[in-house]
């Protein structure tokens, strides 16, 4: 099969950055045939312990969590010469090279880009390191600008369902900030992973629409300004000078190969380098949906959805929409849910009895049931509520138990509550008007089809089964073909290299009915427990937290976010 | 150490009949020693699937549960002369004997008493057996009796909180009315078995007041009238006649052991036998618990409460109340909690990991959290709630689970729930004018002193703890010697006989605050899921019903019987 070039024989590498290691693929330009992949572990894994280099008792705080950038830089030289050793081919004709990246994992630099965390003087000050995506400390800043902004009324906070996360740049900011002034002040740079390891690549800063919008708070062509950020704290306002860069879209080339890099991977110099992009937003264009309404859930431990829409809708709890957030000339819309394999894990782990205490035997217990045969209702709240409610204090609760209720009717329960919470999210969507036309799965969760028959039965709609296992790598490589001018956009290129296959999993009448009386009480205890009708979850979290001698933050009251 | 007659030589036999199995204890009259027990398993247990001679495919339908009363009299055959042995006394010094049975566990009979399934031409037939006390097959007949007392505003329905159960004589006899009305009319006598083995021991037939009232509807000296029975099925006016005869106060002599039953037991034709009695009750005696005030718990698979009232009180929810229940002279109160020792076996079971999956482990784990750190809140519903709300449809709750819960954060929740619910049933009988004075713990859970402080701190108030292992016998015992005429009556014999040892758990005063704060989220959600804030566990069971291929009932209203 040819590409539209004409030429069959010219490949590109993208390369996703997980939370534990990096990946490489090799991809033909022409078709998309992935021809050979490598990993590479990042050695320092996630620090959330001590720093490397301190004794193992200098623990960092509860919440914390870091990564080397050293360890990202290992991948170009490992993984990615190994992909194409893998795959065989001639390294000289591979034309471009993209990435992925956790997000929002954010680190101060030099102007140059030199991490600060690789100045000497500084190795052993924890805010020089790289914060990864799940370094939660910084919650009492990501509410000091939530409640500043709802008190000012900032036009941006309803893009972000009402709530920025704690996760993001102006948390993790702000935080260093608060925390370690000197070392704020010696970030002349405060850049995204996604788009520090392009400039590894090419040499040259970029910023990429993407993160800058839905990690960063840009919106309509700007971020917060001055005066909300002097508000928070004086200062703080040159914030956004550390942010600020020459902003790419999606499949822009950011710049050519450097020595450097080519010495690294192995690749030719000079070739194009794709600006950076995020591993779930990436992965839209390996499942071929980027036409507006085809929404992709990414379903692994937790489990992100992203969809274009062709108009700007603002959805209540939702992550965030971006203009170009996925690809040029659509809204890229983000919600996700931050409990979702996860959970099904730690009820493998903590709470399945021996002899039952597999996924397999699990799966297949659960799957001889009837609908409803459990009389159980979950909700899936293990690791708080990331969309619609956007309240990391919510937790998990299981209703109906009895004496007769067995290992595998909890864990078929706990399937469910995923699927309603999924039904909840893309119910948001099509009311706020967000047409949702297609659902289409990627991640790790594909290979359990009772989990898959289960989403359908529960949305009553097919599911679309993205055709890659390497779904963000191969979108990676999507995007750098564009990088390259192999294909004249992101659109063009999804078409002829990503995969799909369509309606794999039908949903069936009978049980869709049946799941649609449970579904009914799901949303009647997501609505009472999560929008203010009895915040227990809240208050145990406080008394829990007091109770295990930390600092006990007042019970939060949980948003109200749908009316 | 003499008893009041001045005689340390004299002995009583106390039979306590169970669910598996029926125990023998012989005690010294004069101090309550217990010199001698022996156990004997019936043979046919509890009947759930066929009857005894019948194929194994002969399955009888769900929720039924019987026995066969043969087996209790050879509990009399080989456990009371086995105990004698065991004691190393002359059994000719042994005065009186009395019983206690589970209740309300029901046979019919012919004119003399010959149960029905010992009839050759009956024994196929399953009315004729005795019906177990969880025989729950006749939960249609009790909505019956309840809707059609509550249209007609029957007096008696407050003095049972408001709801009679399908483990009652008036539904068990209904149900075989309805499905088998030959065998109704051949059952000229319905006998609780705790009189029906008085029989076997006397060669009279009495009833006892406690199961009279507490499992008959006796309440102010009679039964629900005529015109009330006609109005639930004409053919069940004469089932008051299947009942009445002579109504034996607690501790009376109902008759002189036969010499049958003289030459079952070994013990001396003629000694004293007395009235029937039922195990929960029977405990109070012996743990000295007669006097007002004093509410025993006695802990087990589920937890049964009974508390000697000096007036009426209509205690919503409760299971009776009866006047001379428990002793002469005072109001004898009753209330339970249906899944208390079976819900910690059924994590054990079914929800702990290996390596954790016993109570040993578990105990050790979870009494080394402060109060409240594991975050966790459950309803202890896991078999329905027989008090406060006598709704068997409810079903078990937990929140506040995480990533982080671990099985022994649950397991010390399920326990702490159990203690919620006894307070919430303390807390009742003192709102409704039935003053607790003390906590006094019996059973077979007394061996988990977690479990034992964790309600100390939870009612705030100090344990006592019953000072036999074998309570119901010694209970029993005790109300032989007053038989006997060994003592004047059941007060005097429980002071003399009965052992108790005061508050050996004292409540933590910082504990039990931090329990207030928990146990008003307990009350919370107890009022919304089990008084129409939310009837999920209704639908859910419904729902589970249909979707087991049951007939499914509707969901039924939970009653509200407190305010």
């Amino acid at each position: 099969m040819a590409g539209v070039d004409g030429s069959a024989d010219r490949y590109v590498v993208g390369v996703d950055f997980g939370t534990l290691s990096g990946r490489a693929l090799v991809v033909r330009v022409g078709d998309g045939a992935e021809l050979g992949t490598a990993v590479h572990e990042y050695r320092h894994g996630v620090i959330d312990s001590a720093l490397p280099g301190d004794a193992p008792d200098a623990a960092l705080p509860p919440d914390w969590a870091l990564q080397d950038p050293d360890d990202y830089r290992d991948v170009l030289r490992h993984a990615v010469p190994a992909a194409v050793a893998a795959a065989g081919i001639d390294p000289a004709r591979v034309i471009g090279i993209a990435t992925d990246f956790t997000a929002c994992t954010v680190l101060p630099t030099l102007a140059d880009g030199t991490p600060l965390c690789e100045v000497p003087e500084l190795r052993s000050r924890p805010h020089a390191w790289v914060k990864l995506w799940k370094h939660h400390a910084g919650q009492p800043q990501a509410d000091r600008v939530n409640a500043l902004a709802e008190a000012r009324g900032e036009p941006w906070l309803n893009r972000y369902g009402g709530k920025i996360s704690a996760e993001w740049q102006f948390a993790k900011g702000l935080q260093m900030l608060d925390e370690d002034p000197e070392i704020y002040r010696s970030a002349a740079r405060f850049i995204e992973a996604a788009d520090w390891i392009i400039w590894q690549l090419c040499g040259a800063e970029s910023r990429n629409i993407c993160t800058a919008g839905y990690k960063g708070i840009r919106q309509d062509g700007r971020y917060p300004a001055e005066d909300f950020l002097a508000a928070l704290d004086p200062a703080f306002v040159d914030f956004v000078t550390k942010l600020d860069g020459p902003l790419l879209p999606m499949g822009a080339r950011a710049g050519s190969l450097t020595a450097q890099a080519a010495a690294w991977t192995g690749l030719p110099e000079g070739i194009a380098v794709a600006a950076g992009n995020v591993d779930a937003h990436v992965t839209a264009a390996a499942a071929q949906a980027l036409v507006p309404g085809h929404l992709v859930a990414i379903m692994g431990t937790s489990t992100c959805h992203v969809v274009n829409g062709a108009r700007l809708a603002e959805v209540p709890g939702m992550c965030g929409v971006v203009e170009g957030g996925l690809s040029p000339g659509a809204w890229g819309y983000e919600a996700g849910q931050s409990g979702v394999g996860d959970i099904f894990g730690w009820f493998v782990e903590h709470a399945a009895p021996a002899g039952v205490d597999s996924h397999e035997r699990l799966c297949e217990l659960a799957a001889a049931q009837p609908v409803g045969a459990h009389g159980l209702i979950a909700l899936d709240w293990w690791n708080g509520n990331r969309s619609l409610l956007v309240n990391h204090d919510l937790s998990g609760l299981i209703v109906g138990l009895t004496l007769a209720t067995r290992p595998a009717d909890i864990y078929r329960a706990l399937l469910e509550s995923t699927a309603y919470g999924t039904r909840m999210i893309v119910e948001a969507f099509v009311q706020a008007g967000v047409p949702i036309h297609e659902l289409v799965v990627a991640g790790g969760l594909l290979s359990n089809p009772l989990l898959m028959q289960i989403y359908a039965d529960v949305t009553n709609r097919p599911l679309s089964i993205i055709g890659s296992a390497q779904g963000p790598a191969l979108g990676s490589a999507i995007h750098a073909a564009v990088a390259a001018g192999a294909y004249p956009d992101v659109y063009a290129a999804a078409a002829a290299m990503g995969r799909v296959d369509r309606d794999v999993y039908r949903p069936d009448p009978d049980r869709a009915r049946a799941y649609d009386a449970l579904y009914a009480e799901y949303r009647l205890l997501h609505d009472h427990f999560g929008r203010g009708g009895n915040d227990v979850m809240s208050r145990l979290r406080a008394i829990r937290n007091a109770a295990a001698g930390r600092s006990a933050a007042p019970a939060p009251t949980p948003v109200e976010v749908v009316a």
